[in-house]
């Protein structure tokens, strides 16, 4: 087999164990907790169908692939909880390490091209970044609210701290965003959510 | 919140759970079994890295669609293993509820929309249909193979059933068909894939 075939299933093997790396949000029905690959899986499709709400236009395939990508760090450096503040601190180096070594796997071409996504992510300032955002803050935020916001009770967890992340989807959609801000503001009035 | 997008959020939930519908491959490193949506995201990823081996030029985004969502009908009608005679005579029927079921969810643009991405994959007609179901086939080979075979002899499959599933990659990348059939032989050869 010739090396540029073998380099791109080394990377193909190797992101299978994003499978394994399991996030603190529960499925919907009360579920297990879900794992970054599956995340993934429902950011990609739900950016395609709610790409109407985009507050600018996107590259919908750019969007879906920064989706699908945007944890493979994760399998060095683990899930860091959106609101575990010791984490936080460390995350971007553990991060930035994982991802020469993961994107190091892929032959030069891609590795360029597939880190250029990832960094454009981890930036935040086009369009197609904006938007992948608010999907990640999205995705979980639907699965917690059909459990009753029970993931929020489990970690202790302010409004203030989870408006604080999810203001961040209204750089992607101010549509999107107004969703948000019904969902946590239903959530706060029925207890799930405290207010501090 | 206005119905097309209270629509769009149904379905969000309900592809929700694809994370439970197992199916019979395991995960590398002899882990679990793979669910239809990690299998899902893993092929989407799969297509954009190797588009360069189709047969024909593809618009990656459609494959890499058609791969995230080709598997929404298993949530009413089950995973059908590829080597279960039985079942596969009624997956026909199964599946086709399913998919009226699931899409209309959906506002009916997108149902229409999506609808035909799927029945263009189970068509099989198209480049982008070939070369999604070279990676519905390529994805679990590669799994398999990095488990020493291991879901083979779990279900006393013969290398001519698993022939006759895989020739199917070779409409969508020859070149990936060569691959797949090395790695036949090799685990023929090993006898980790009987021929009878």
């Amino acid at each position: 087999m010739d090396e540029r075939l073998q380099k791109q299933l080394n990377f193909i093997l190797e992101i299978d164990k994003e499978k394994n790396i399991f996030r603190q949000t529960h499925l919907s029905g009360h579920g297990r907790r879900e794992n970054d690959a599956e995340h993934a899986w429902h950011m990609a499709v739900m950016a395609y169908l709610l790409q109407e709400y985009s507050n600018e236009p996107v590259d919908v395939a750019r969007v879906m692939l920064m989706c699908l990508l945007h944890d493979v760090v994760e399998i060095d450096a683990g899930d860091t909880y959106a609101y575990d503040t010791d984490g936080l601190k460390t995350q971007k180096a553990r991060e930035d390490a994982a991802k020469q070594r993961i994107y190091s796997l892929l032959p030069d071409d891609q590795k360029r091209g597939l880190m250029a996504v990832f960094d454009e992510f981890e930036a935040d300032e086009t369009a197609e970044a904006h938007f992948a955002h608010a999907m990640d803050n999205l995705q979980p935020l639907l699965l917690n609210n059909s459990n009753g916001g029970s993931d929020w009770a489990d970690h202790d967890v302010t409004a203030k701290q989870v408006y604080g992340r999810q203001s961040r989807t209204e750089k992607g959609s101010a549509y999107l965003y107004k969703l948000t801000d019904n969902i946590l503001q239903a959530n706060i009035k029925k207890g799930a959510l405290k207010e501090k």
